[in-house]
């Protein structure tokens, strides 16, 4: 299979790896939006986190629990973002689930995108129409 | 306890649920990014990710998973992205642990961040940081 981060876990290209263990891997991003951000990922492969299995994405979860203050503590964040981008859409390159953890710093300009409003009874007929679907 | 989120999910302020069970509520975020926006959210209070229990955002992931797909077919989305900001200066605003999943959509212009570039041999060791600080 051509995929970039399953040939990561397979050593067959080499990382900055951070973490390792049976079910997960996590390394640096190569193009970082902030020094220290880096990729967790669940070693079997799956296209996006619906169709990741629970168990797998809940690995990956206590992974980022465990690092993350390792993280934010070598680059001296302020914060940090968890981000998933499913679909090319949502802006996901690699076809293989993970998850961004991205530092920040009070001063790094970042910004977020910006909210709108919903008109009169919009939310309303939007939240049930979901309601119906689940 | 003052959090706007305890007080929605004690109903003592109203929202528009999309769905709820004895561990989590998801609700579609006052000001969305796009309309959809969802925030879902732990009952259990707990400031951010790191201070959450394993069992909770785990909890959180499989509603995610379930009511994702039904939230993508209402409003025809694309994509998603899935996101939690941690602390103040990663723009986190009510301190109660909540993921977002915003509904995207190919041609809804909304930029990701820009990605910079390690100097020589710098990513090598700020990972070696990172893992002793692990």
């Amino acid at each position: 299979m051509d995929c970039i981060f399953c040939k990561i876990i397979s050593k067959k290209i080499p990382s900055d790896i951070v973490y390792e263990d049976d079910n997960t891997i996590a390394f640096l991003d190569i193009s970082p939006v902030n020094k220290g951000h880096t990729l967790i990922v669940p070693k079997k492969h799956s296209e996006n986190l619906i169709a990741s299995e629970e168990k797998d994405i809940h690995e990956s979860l206590n992974v980022i629990k465990k690092i993350t203050p390792a993280i934010i503590k070598t680059v001296k964040a302020d914060g940090w973002n968890l981000g998933v981008n499913n679909g090319p859409a949502a802006g996901q390159i690699v076809k293989h689930t993970h998850f961004h953890i991205i530092p920040r710093f009070s001063n790094d300009g970042l910004k977020h995108w910006h909210k709108k409003s919903y008109a009169e009874a919009e939310s309303k007929q939007i939240a049930e129409a979901i309601r119906k679907e689940i």
